[in-house]
């Protein structure tokens, strides 16, 4: 028999799924979207249905599948209680007992977990990745925001009630830029995409740079992707804010190195794809912000997640997790 | 038999150590000068005879007593090589091996370690205190410097290389204060006694506060407890000296609440003698910048563990911890 893993993971607009194995490739994959209505039964009815189509879909594949357990990764997932708390971007009110509903739909897997995306990462990191073997370290998920997943002697960070980890919202700078989440400075408001592209604007009007290649776009028409295009030609501006981002980012990990001493920290999500555009400025300031007795210890690299399927991988992830215990 | 503890703690002047018995009460102890020397070898023959001095007359007071083991505090105690690493406060050169050390000279102890004093103060606080039974809290040692012992699902945080939990040199303030150890804007510049002070300075430099009760001491004169006698009396300086501690304390709060939602935070150390000048702000101040998923459920309180006392206190909880395994 060859056993395997579903992932979930639901965002605000689409939830995709997929069949993972143990070497963490995908082998059937589908996704629904996240409904707007906020009907919780009727989403659990069409989520347990649609995952019955793949593994349907798996076992015409390959009939020696056994499927082991599924793991859920969701915004504002809590693993203590199975519960999606309280997630300000989906259309559900309160809590949604996900982990609960998914066993009473299929009551035979012997694991069935959920937890929020940026931890369903860090575990796919520890499983199928990069962090093999590693029993501290941290990811960092740049995106929309930035989150993280922190591992120390071998087991996530929950903490007292399943919320731990939100790095996005430690603040690096007082009185500094607002965050969504209402106070101000926290570090997604600088090293995120929408922080990137936030520093772009503040430094086209510090320069008065009317002369760069990102002076013609909008504010509601960049993206991080023109200022990486505009960095590889050589744009000061756009250079600038990788090293910028790269400062506030590498103090910031200077910071979790003195909480957690990690043997290494993972980025993962969209800002990465600049490659050595943001991890060079982003060791540099690590190194220049850390501890004599950390210097030279913390490798910071990319994750080995590969972007598309990483969010069902990670989520697949929880199940082997489980399993070990 | 009673089951008892060594607790051994190792400043810059003297080494403190005691027997202590399961309930965290010192049954009897002792004190040897902090060599200047700094022969190890010595040291250690020096510190193992005036253990076993202690030993001999705690059996005189009750011979049914059985010792279990000796816990270390030490600064830049490393628990995973037994070693004090490169201690810039002591006269020790490089690494000095001292569970090797007392391990060959009591063969027969079931459990010797070592870690760093906050580690210790926060297994004291678990073992003994008010954190029994907490399987994720902080503990904050407010001295000459800022420490901390960070327990996550039950046990330290040591991270990768046994030297994690320096919230003290984290950045609470990007190009702030100079710290000792050669960053700027570190927590511990702010909030240790020495920090407390520096802002005192600030202060009366900023107002011009000729008529403050602070107005008439040097920097070398004055101390914490001059502005905790000044606050007392309704000396407006002393009071935003509290209030402004307070401030980046409970900021710094929030973002330990971010990354670990610990059941509580615990406040140890002379600052703390305080009590509600600096605990009020403090906790105003970290419910202000916490998350909303995080307000209103973290404790900060006082460490349970007596001031005199715990070093060794906190020291032998190491023994128990051990034997826990």
């Amino acid at each position: 028999m060859k056993q395997v893993a579903i992932g979930i993971d639901i965002g605000g607009t689409n939830t995709v799924f997929g069949v993972v194995d143990q070497e963490g490739h995908v082998m059937v994959k589908n996704s629904i979207p996240t409904p707007k209505h906020g009907d919780k039964r009727q989403y659990a009815d069409d989520l347990a249905e649609a995952i019955n189509e793949v593994i349907d879909s798996v076992k015409q594949l390959n009939p020696e599948i056994e499927i082991l357990g599924i793991g859920i990764g969701a915004p504002n997932g809590n693993y203590y209680t199975g519960s999606i708390e309280f997630a300000p971007n989906l259309a559900f009110q309160g809590v949604v007992p996900l982990v609960k509903m998914m066993t009473e739909k299929f009551p035979n897997l012997p694991a069935i977990a959920l937890t929020n995306d940026a931890n369903a990462a860090a575990l796919g990191e520890m499983i199928y990745g990069g962090a093999k073997g590693m029993k501290n370290f941290v990811m960092m998920t740049l995106g929309t925001g930035v989150g993280s997943g922190i591992v120390v002697n071998g087991d996530l960070v929950y903490g007292h009630d399943g919320f731990a980890g939100e790095i996005g919202h430690y603040t690096v700078e007082p009185n500094g830029r607002a965050c969504g989440c209402g106070q101000k400075g926290h570090l997604e408001t600088y090293c995120s995409a929408p922080g990137m592209k936030r520093t772009a604007f503040e430094l086209l009007a510090k320069y008065n740079a009317s002369d760069s290649l990102l002076a013609d776009k909008t504010f509601n028409e960049l993206e991080s992707k023109d200022i990486y295009e505009a960095a590889m030609k050589g744009d000061k501006v756009a250079l600038e804010v990788f090293d910028y981002t790269g400062h506030i980012l590498g103090r910031s990990m200077a910071d979790v190195v003195s909480y957690f001493s990690p043997e290494a920290i993972f980025l993962f999500g969209g800002p990465t794809a600049a490659g050595d555009l943001i991890f060079e400025p982003t060791k540099k300031y690590m190194e220049q912000y850390n501890l004599p007795i950390f210097k030279d210890k913390v490798n910071i690299v990319p994750s080995e997640l590969k972007m598309g399927d990483a969010p069902i991988v990670g989520s697949s992830a929880l199940v082997w997790k489980e399993l070990e215990k």
